[in-house]
């Protein structure tokens, strides 16, 4: 009973809240610790020297988290016993990982913070997969599907290989130096042919590398464009299909095994309660009325889940007691979608009223109201063309800022007029009424602040006084109307349903996002340790020259296309922060060669390794997990909405298949 | 009766082999009309006075299509009828698509060929739309998909629109020229604001855009970043997902329609046959087995299906006759497919010759003759990588050379011991070995020839006497061993799987290709049309310097990242060629925005509007098109080809339900 409690304790929202902080203190640690991520550029030209944390401060808070570990993972390994947690590959990696951590820690305190290596570091992720269920599923997917990825690898290996080959015999040197353009840039020698490939593989040089023997002879873009076909068309697509299919299998394989395990937890409620209410059973097995009300009230669920069941358990409150069949019904209850209701309008008995009432809860004033946003929003824009080369002392902001306050005093209006309308509760029940209402309150907060601080009829003011200008007081005022327009996607209504895709999406997403956190921890932390401080930028330009133009002007004398002439100096390894957003870069893919190019001519060839294994995880594997998220998502919500409206036979059939599977 | 053979004989592979070949004449005839793509190089700089046709050759070709073009319509509306005719939409715009382009080509003849538009161009893709029903279904299907995909469309712009104000409001002009950057670059005004991001959209420019801004302060990324996140992963993906599913649905209907069509033929031919055998009729239809024998032997349909229908029909023979159910069964032999048989080994009687035979036979000779075609490639690049840096003359050949000729004697060798394991047609009904024996064929050739005309023991000789140097032979030959190693894919399980999807890929692409093929077409009649002659390269360049190096130096005047100093000359829309190139480098998407950018300047703003237009069309319609298909396509095969390993039962649910969709 003891641990049952305690069982319960450890599962309750709090604690793993509590669990889910702790991870999350953890992690975020990275951005403090040294490297410190805490200055305002991560430019090497002209940053200054971050604020680093002292000696002991980051190392505290990491053992504070880490005896919260160790006692998360007492608990566990109690509440499931000890054979269990023998078997449990991750508790066990839990251990491990937990003792290393701690071994480490002890080792960094006892150098007093000095030390280049932080291993640990590399190790946290692990405490965020170790915590989320779906995650693991998720990685044990990605496993499964490793086979059928690795021949597609393989094949793009292949491709690669024999097309460098053949790039290497068609482009070789030639005793004509005219002709050698393409074998000078690019076909040099293995390596070098090799990168070019890869990189156009990503297409990231695409029209660059064909362009020397291209001018030459037309013939040789069939090379470039076959290579490309194959490799960047065929080959990838076929991997993001791979990855759909396995994915399309693996979620209907784990739903199915959810809802069996949910059935085999509510046939065994039912024996335990039919043990209880051992009287009540005649030949066959029964539970009584009152023991599954006495259950219910206990049970941790949704309200409106359990206020269904009960009101179900109620039916049977006359017989005293239910069958096996009858108990299993009421928890198809739980499958149900909550329907949501709007409160009822508030009733006024003035006729005045009522009909006020009438016109301000009519559609049109919805449309009107997205009219006026869009007015508004038109208005800016051309106040922002019409500003756009003017210095901040020649702009008008007066007038700008007298019809922003005509915009947001109606926008006020509306937001009253609808509370009249709907009530308070009903506003509030539309979370489109929630998004619109919360932007209004704040926009009128703003003009207030904005009318307090300048008292606009004394038209000179002193800007350098106040903590913000005007213009810049007004420039946000600007992008929350902004912001605010998009009240209008779900009164159109392709396009309401493909934003609440996307909202879906993003429930779904934990579990990827989770895992993209991790490798983008893993990658980064080695990074760091790899790279930090490899790149040096030339210190004479933070001191010469320091705008952008000028920087252009003295970048001439590189070659163009480089690291250096594109002054990516802010692209680094130095500290976190940076190396998450350099990593990104790669992974958006375009232009990564410079990077690549860049850290291997700084440090040595090696570097070429780390990028690719970077681009073969987050570009092909994640992008290509995540386009499988979405479509999987946007299949399954369409054939749903579907459903009522399409008549068609082999759609319906099809429909219910999918529905069976996924609920 | 009449009507009936010119049916049959319009509809015969002859026929429609005919009309194919006038349409792909007619197509090609752009490469050939003026301004013509018969030169070398499209490179304005270096190339010479292309050949131009006499005016009223191509003319002449045109007008022989058109009148063959005539004929078939004639055919046709003879053949459908009137009623009909006038009820289909296609044959109507053929006739008025026929009866203008002849218009136009007596106009341009009356001209001399001295014409500035030639509108018929632009309408030479419909002949091909029209005359391919696979085409016309997939327009179809792509026609329905429009609502969703603009609804998509529309979201993204108001997104892009959105982030433009967002970003000019944010990188808006500051008194400090030192925080100009991202304004002066990227977002001085609404139309580069609109151009950045848009070209973001497509990460063609992503480090870049950011950089400025980015370098000053860190925040700034997660403008860049959500936009890329949303619009890109997100948008841009779900776009794949529409036409994912709404071309999945289309698949299964279209396959059901075709069905139902050749029941419903059955059924007549049934009734007709019926009709013909009324003295077998008793009281129920019957046909009489004669009836139908004749009708097989007089039908077009493939050979193994006719001779496995027959086979079924005669098991009715001591019958005589069949009714309707028996009828309709014999015809499901149509939907399997043929068992690729073998022929068996030949038998030899010598024990001597079995005992090799059975050797040869042996798998392990596959292996080790991939084993040896490794090695030989091995070689090969060994010798690549010795021979990167030197000149032609330093090279020694004849050692590479004397390595080809031993390693192409050992693929003789096992070639003809295949041949003498499996016999001659045993050794051809592998698809794998017809293919490595044409290579060996050829490499063995090509030996041949280099020591006919090099005569090897003399080792000097003089280079320039013959039509190709020893040296570009061997390349020659290298390339070809290279090639010859993909006979190992098929050994390899799943790269075997992974390779005969995308074989299959190629047998369904035909109305995909046929799509983008009238895209191309039009794109770049269009863009000649427009485009022709607008960007002249610098004419001092061609004479003073001509090496790439060079130009490289002397572009340093240019700003970086631009067309002029990448040196795109060669793509350009001086002909139909170069065009087709520049419109496939800008599909590919990355640096689209060079081409973008220097046609705007060199001609007006207006022209982005085509760039991105084709951008729409190329890269998001038709990619996403494409990746629907594979996706299709490899599910389909997946799931038939595990249907009878994995013994999963929710799997073989679902894959006979695909099955009876899809067959």
């Amino acid at each position: 009973a003891s641990s049952l409690c305690l069982y319960r304790w450890y599962y309750s929202r709090i604690c793993q809240w509590g669990l889910g902080l702790t991870i999350a203190a953890l992690l975020l640690l990275a951005f403090v610790e040294r490297p410190s991520s805490l200055s305002v550029s991560s430019d090497g030209r002209h940053r200054s020297p971050p604020w680093e944390p002292p000696c002991g401060f980051t190392e505290s808070i990491e053992m504070v988290c880490l005896l919260i570990f160790c006692l998360d993972l007492a608990v566990k390994s109690y509440l499931i016993g000890w054979d269990e947690f023998r078997k449990g590959k991750w508790l066990i990696g839990y251990t491990v990982v937990l003792s290393f951590s701690i071994i480490d820690w002890v080792l960094s305190v006892s150098m007093v913070c000095d030390e280049r290596l932080r291993v640990r570091r590399l190790l946290r992720p692990f405490f965020l997969l170790q915590n989320s269920t779906l995650m693991k599923k998720t990685l044990k997917c990605i496993k499964r599907t490793l086979p059928e990825i690795a021949s597609v690898i393989l094949l793009l290996a292949l491709h690669l290989c024999l097309f460098t080959m053949i790039g290497m015999l068609l482009f070789a040197k030639t005793d004509d130096p005219k002709r050698n353009g393409e074998w000078e840039l690019h076909f040099r020698d293995l390596p070098q042919s090799l990168t070019s490939l890869l990189v156009l593989l990503t297409t990231a040089n695409n029209p660059d590398v064909m362009i020397p023997a291209y001018s030459l002879n037309r013939g040789y873009a069939v090379f470039f464009v076959t290579f490309s076909v194959i490799g960047t068309y065929c080959l990838m697509n076929l991997l993001t299909a791979i990855i759909y299919n396995q994915f399309r299998g693996y979620l209907l394989m784990s739903v199915q095994t959810s809802i069996i395990r949910r059935r085999l937890g509510i046939r065994a409620a039912f024996q335990v309660l039919g043990c209880r209410g051992a009287q009540h059973s005649t030949e066959d097995e029964q539970v009584g009325v009152d023991a599954v009300l006495e259950a219910m009230s206990r049970v941790q669920m949704k309200t409106y889940c359990r206020a269904a069941i009960t009101t179900e358990v109620q039916r049977y409150a006359d017989v005293g007691h239910m069958d096996r069949e009858q108990f299993r019904k009421i928890f198809d209850e739980l499958d149900k979608d909550r329907i949501k209701e709007h409160p009822p309008l508030p009733q006024y008995n003035s006729p005045v009223l009522q009909r006020l009432q009438m016109i301000f809860s009519h559609y049109y004033l919805t449309i009107l109201g997205n009219a006026v946003a869009l007015a508004n929003v038109m208005c800016i824009c051309t106040v922002l063309v019409l500003n756009s080369e003017k210095s901040t002392a020649e702009r008008d902001n007066f007038l700008l800022e007298i019809i922003n306050l005509c915009f947001i005093l109606y926008y006020v209006f509306e937001m009253c007029v609808k509370i009249f309308a709907f009530g308070w509760r009903g506003y509030l029940s539309y979370r489109n009424n929630i998004f619109d209402g919360f932007l209004t309150v704040l926009l009128l907060g703003l003009q207030i602040l904005i009318y307090a601080t300048y008292r606009l009829p004394h038209a000179h003011w002193d800007p350098s006084s106040h903590l913000m200008s005007l213009w810049e007081m007004i420039r946000l005022v600007n992008m929350l109307i902004v912001f605010r327009f998009l009240r209008i996607i779900p009164d159109i209504k392709l396009m309401a349903l493909v934003a609440s895709t996307l909202l879906d999406l993003v429930k779904n997403l934990r579990a990827f996002a989770g895992i993209l956190v991790v490798v983008y921890y893993v990658f980064a932390v080695f990074g760091i340790w790899l790279f930090e401080g490899a790149i040096k930028p030339p210190p004479e330009m933070s001191v010469i020259s320091n705008t952008t133009m000028e920087n252009i002007t003295s970048n001439f004398s590189m070659e163009c296309g480089t690291y250096e002439q594109l002054s990516y100096w802010s692209n680094n390894f130095d500290d976190f922060a940076a190396s998450l957003i350099l990593l990104y870069n790669v992974m958006i893919v375009n232009n990564w060669q410079a990077f690549m190019e860049a850290y291997s001519r700084y440090t040595s060839d090696w570097a070429k390794v780390y990028f690719v294994c970077w681009w073969l995880t987050s570009s092909v594997m994640w992008v290509n997990l995540f386009v499988a998220l979405i479509l999987e998502n946007f299949i399954y919500r369409w054939d749903r909405s579907h459903s009522c409206s399409v008549t068609d036979v082999e759609r319906i059939r099809y429909e219910t298949s999918l529905q069976l599977i996924f609920k």
